[in-house]
């Protein structure tokens, strides 16, 4: 088969975006976050205690742009940024569909995903800052990996709180954190006050994403030069991720791409939002009339079968209230290998957007998933991660319906990253032993 | 650290080279291989039972270029070709030395090495023939993968003969193959006579890659539609990967560096080949007076410390003798955890370049080469792969050296591939578990 040669549209480095893009400031008044104590509009200071302020005020922001400041656009570069559009014509061929798909390579990364480009900027701003450590959770280590790698570049230290259950079981992910040097504890472990009650209760128990936040957030709260990092959810987590999009836009400007649809997998929200915004702030602005679909896990339906309400951010009831989609604080998702996508809630601004009628979300089991993975390795040669799989999921089944209808639309979807450390998935999925989280 | 603009040199898909550098146009006459049986120079069709006609005329061929067909250089771009050409300078800057190094980006094709670039011109050549199925061998998986993948670009058919050993321990790697739709079966298998043969004499053996090379030229052999495929070693595959190389020396040409080293690692020499050859034939026209390290094993020093003799490619002495460095056919490594430097011998090409005094040789244990491995991925945030380990060992070592001399030197030097698929040998290194060779 002939490869035609727009094959894929690369950016040169002066191609990363200039400034974030702040959703905020065209999506109408976001119902504030509230202090868990009082149930008030929680203020500025009530973050000061785990977060620089230059991260609060752009969590507050309404600005429509806020520039990225120079260092943080040159280490960029680290990340493999600009990241190439390309255009998926062998599964297209495969699907017979007279659409159009094209993804965006996040899998470039040296991480493998698309979490480094809000923890880049957040370990900058905390490094300006003066902050020498910071801390967070993982729970398969994917954002730990991230935040462990871009300390490296700002000089500053990282420990990461690590889900035990995943600690004992996925020794290589933690093998990597510590490559790029970051501590790694255990979680519950017995560094926090929180972490040795849980472990003298529960001396047995595997952890939790909400403990291990816990501890994090015990650790940065007790020392003025520790601060916290989170990965998803919040709104400058998804500014952050706005180069995604905003580097999409001009490749499609480059290439004359008109989409009838953008795809991403949503967990947190992160991916999606960072995807997505730069261009549905076009469509409020009424300068497209493109469709957004976030793709979510069955095993976690927040968008599609949750509730939009203010709930907390952790299991445990510390954290400030958001007004989000949420399966409630106590929802407990199946083990799935998607582990970004197990979150109870979704983020404000995603939220947001989903209750203003301007986005839709699919959900689907984790078997369809993967056999679209599958598919697209064999097409396309690279081999999604189980996250991704649910973009690819819905890009496909778009694809088949345009087939059905005569249709040439312009699917483009976010590929968030590659799935080498998730092999194992693939494995049962090949092996016949993987299991959808409905049985 | 403010990062100079400079730190990576792009180049545009047309950039991917249109010929192959052959190294035999330049070296002078090489010494022929030679049949097993007469031990006289083998003839083409002493080949043509396991290799297509196309690939036994590059083997012997003495033309300077090959052109590269379209549709080959068009699917390379499935290997995210061309592959960047950075600068480590943040690296540079934690030795403080004087010196420049630069590293070729192999690391960012799909499948996270160099391996694709012949598998994929072996692949195309082979499905011109009408050949419907490749079989080959493979250790930890690597070569394996490649094959596995690029087959699919060209619809025909792969099976792989995976060393039970690795098959059993390295499930992962063989899910990967298994993902790309390969057949991998556990060598020594009831799949072939001779595999049935060994399982008889020795039904508990964790096989070799001897034993696996002659199950797969055996499936080959047999049926004229499925030809074998060698991933390193023979001059064909030197030759394709010399796309490594000539997108280097563009690279150079466009930042302005001339380089004082060029390093890579070598096994059975196709990443060192590949990487080297372009601008060792310049140093052979009097246009360069750069020198070439190749930095392998201790656990197989064939270059620093083999004899260059003729010597058989595997172990049970089935294939042609190849005039090369060489331990011996019946030379068994250490287990280590750079699994493409445990070859016994030396590609010819490149033997013959060591034999000339065109090229010299470095080898190091695994301990300091990970520990390497360890400060790159600190400083310049990817996880080299346990052979990239070794030429990363090389380049600092340079670097230390320009720093006590105080020269100001340019060191280029492959980046053969990534470590994602590796991260239990970083994590031995952690824990404080890995051994040297020597121990």
């Amino acid at each position: 088969m002939a490869i035609p040669k727009d094959i894929r549209i690369d950016l040169p480095p002066e191609g990363i975006p200039k400034r974030w893009y702040n959703l905020a400031a065209d999506i109408g008044q976001l119902e504030p976050p509230l202090n868990p104590g009082t149930r008030k509009p929680a203020s500025p200071e009530d973050f000061e205690a785990i977060f620089c302020k230059e991260i609060i005020r752009q969590e507050g922001s309404a600005e429509r742009y806020i520039d990225i400041p120079e260092e943080v656009r040159d280490n960029l570069v680290y990340l493999n940024r600009p990241a190439p559009l390309q255009r998926a014509y062998r599964l297209e061929r495969s699907l017979k569909t007279p659409a159009k798909i094209y993804f965006k390579r996040e899998d470039m990364s040296p991480l493998g995903s698309h979490k480094g480009n809000t923890a880049l900027a957040q370990a900058y701003f905390n490094a300006e800052a003066g902050i020498h450590t910071l801390t967070t959770e993982t729970g398969a280590g994917q954002w730990g990996t991230a935040l462990a790698m871009v300390s490296n570049l700002f000089d500053i230290d990282c420990t990461v709180f690590m889900v035990r259950g995943s600690f004992e079981q996925k020794p290589t992910r933690k093998a990597l954190m510590r490559t790029y040097g970051a501590t790694v504890h255990a979680s519950p472990s017995p560094q926090t006050e929180f972490g040795k009650k849980v472990l003298k209760e529960h001396p047995e128990t595997t952890g939790s994403l909400g403990i291990a936040i816990s501890e994090a957030c015990e650790m940065a709260a007790k020392d003025p030069n520790i601060c916290y990092s989170l990965g998803s959810v919040l709104n400058h987590v998804m500014l952050h991720q706005t180069v995604i999009g905003q580097e999409t836009m001009e490749q499609m400007r480059i290439g004359g791409i008109e989409p009838d649809y953008l795809i991403a997998c949503a967990g947190g929200g992160s991916n999606f939002g960072g995807f997505a915004f730069p261009m549905l702030g076009e469509k409020i602005q009424g300068r497209t009339d493109c469709q957004f679909i976030a793709a979510e896990s069955k095993a976690a339906p927040s968008l599609t079968e949750g509730e939009f309400k203010y709930d907390f951010g952790d299991t445990a009831g510390f954290t400030p209230l958001l007004m989000m989609y949420t399966l409630g604080q106590e929802f407990i998702p199946k083990g799935i290998h998607a582990g970004g996508l197990r979150y109870h809630g979704m983020a404000p601004l995603v939220s947001a957007a989903m209750d203003k009628g301007l986005i839709t979300a699919r959900a689907y089991e984790q078997l369809e998933t993967f056999e679209a993975g599958m598919a697209f390795a064999r097409t396309e040669g690279m081999v999604p991660a189980p996250e991704s799989c649910h973009a690819v999921k819905a890009a496909i089944d778009i694809a088949l319906e345009c087939k059905e209808k005569k249709e040439e639309k312009t699917i483009v979807f976010c590929m968030s990253g590659h799935g080498m450390l998730d092999l194992y998935g693939y494995e049962q999925y090949l092996d016949g032993t993987m299991q959808d989280s409905s049985v």
